[in-house]
């Protein structure tokens, strides 16, 4: 996944092992997993040449990273000039949340 | 690494089969691997749930896809408080190109 973050959720994400983000659509310090439990425990972080872009290595508690409920974002692939979707939800998005994403 | 796209370097990345990026710092359409040989051969291309992220998976040529002449550019790393380097670079940089990036 992609997401925001911002000095706080950066601060954060180290002071408590979990991935922290600024959410821009609430425009708030959005704790991964606040809402559907799906937390990331930090494993490692990094920054890239320029230190603008933060990779964290992370355990998925649950399995499931996306708001779609499946295990990762990147589930659309280009193939054969079209858009084809390689892995389905593994749990009903509204099972975790009412609001779609998180 | 990450980089950015436009419109026009997601269709060049698709009909070239090979990365390119939109450069904000030259304002400009760059083929990555343009000036330094390091070109990426586009494998498989995949976009996020809410489509505005890009995921390109890639053969990278040469081995160096970081400006540094390192392999990738997440090469700096949290450890106790501290920031650690944990590749170095594989290629003098002034020998891939005379400008910082690419």
């Amino acid at each position: 996944m992609l997401a925001w973050m911002n000095a706080e959720s950066l601060a954060c994400t180290i002071d408590e092992g979990r991935a922290a983000y600024w959410s821009r659509s609430r425009q708030r310090l959005w704790r991964k997993g606040e809402e559907s439990g799906n937390e990331q425990k930090l494993k490692e972080l990094r920054v890239d040449c320029d230190a603008d872009t933060v990779l964290l290595k992370v355990e998925q508690i649950g399995g499931i990273a996306c708001h779609t409920g499946r295990r990762h974002c990147f589930y659309t692939r280009l193939a054969n000039g079209g858009w084809e979707v390689t892995e389905q939800p593994l749990r009903d998005p509204a099972a975790m949340y009412g609001r779609d994403d998180d």
